[in-house]
């Protein structure tokens, strides 16, 4: 089994027009993290739905098959958050967890105020304060964009983050 | 392509826990329909749900390769239904949608009610008028059950009655 310092970890920002991908991975002891592949998959809105979800399937085993993650991190999405587009998002969630699944690679599933939690200690902060922080995080000068990317990587890094502490705390209740 | 008198169709029920699929064609010019095949996968509640999406893709695409039907028929869900189990059944049949798509396999969607009215009549009708219904087009003494099977199987005998209609509207639309 991998060690902590070298879990490679892939945040998936589920989506089907747009969805977000970002590898990463700790550079050294010291904490610091480095994006090793990052994008985004996009299903065009003016094709029907099951062309689409065949093309996310299609695309999602493609870039797991290529970036071999240890773990795959999914944004835990809620149906209240935004009607319109919840049931494409829970589709593209369940390609997404399914991919990792039948490849034997570990799930996590994280909702965005956990990421934002993890990354910036604080539950409520903005879309451009996790935005920011993933981007020192990754010792970049810049936010990265496009916003899909930035969540993604904030899921990895997020992950990365809080698995050292989360297994802490389950050794020690389990004792 | 292949008549409409032998087209080969495979409903989908979709589900975390029960996903019904019941695989339908027409026996002859009289309009009969015959069962091909029919059943449910399920997946362990107990389990977590990345493995369980694991499970049910797997099963279906294994489904999916061994039936090889010509158009596979998913059941529309909505969010408002059942708030409770939204969730996983829309990831159910995105995994159904997509494993049709890859496989160039046409996928279509209906709603429950179109398949009361499709098979009844009566867009209102209880599920056990339903259920009996699908048991006389399918020449059967009792209604089927599970009833994720019965649904499964109306859902293809909905596509199988409606498909003409909707073809010869569609051509009369073109002229």
């Amino acid at each position: 089994m991998a060690s902590i310092e070298h879990v490679f970890v892939l945040g998936i920002d589920p989506g089907l027009t747009r969805c977000g991908f970002g590898a990463v991975r700790r550079t050294g002891s010291g904490g610091e993290f480095a994006a090793v592949a990052a994008g985004v998959i996009e299903t065009d809105p003016a094709h029907e739905l099951p062309a689409r979800l065949g093309v996310l399937a299609t695309e999602l085993n493609l870039l797991f098959d290529e970036i071999r993650p240890d773990v795959v991190v999914v944004e835990r999405v809620f149906f209240q958050t935004n009607v319109r587009t919840a049931m494409s998002v829970a589709q593209a969630s369940g390609l997404a967890i399914a991919a990792a699944a039948v490849r034997e690679i570990a799930v996590v599933q994280m909702t965005a105020n956990e990421v934002k939690l993890a990354l910036t200690g604080y539950g409520a902060a903005t879309k451009l304060q996790v935005q920011a922080m993933v981007a020192r995080q990754l010792g970049l000068n810049q936010p990265l964009k496009p916003a899909d990317v930035a969540d993604a990587l904030a899921l990895a890094i997020a992950h990365l983050s809080t698995a050292p502490v989360s297994a802490a705390i389950a050794k020690a209740v389990a004792k």
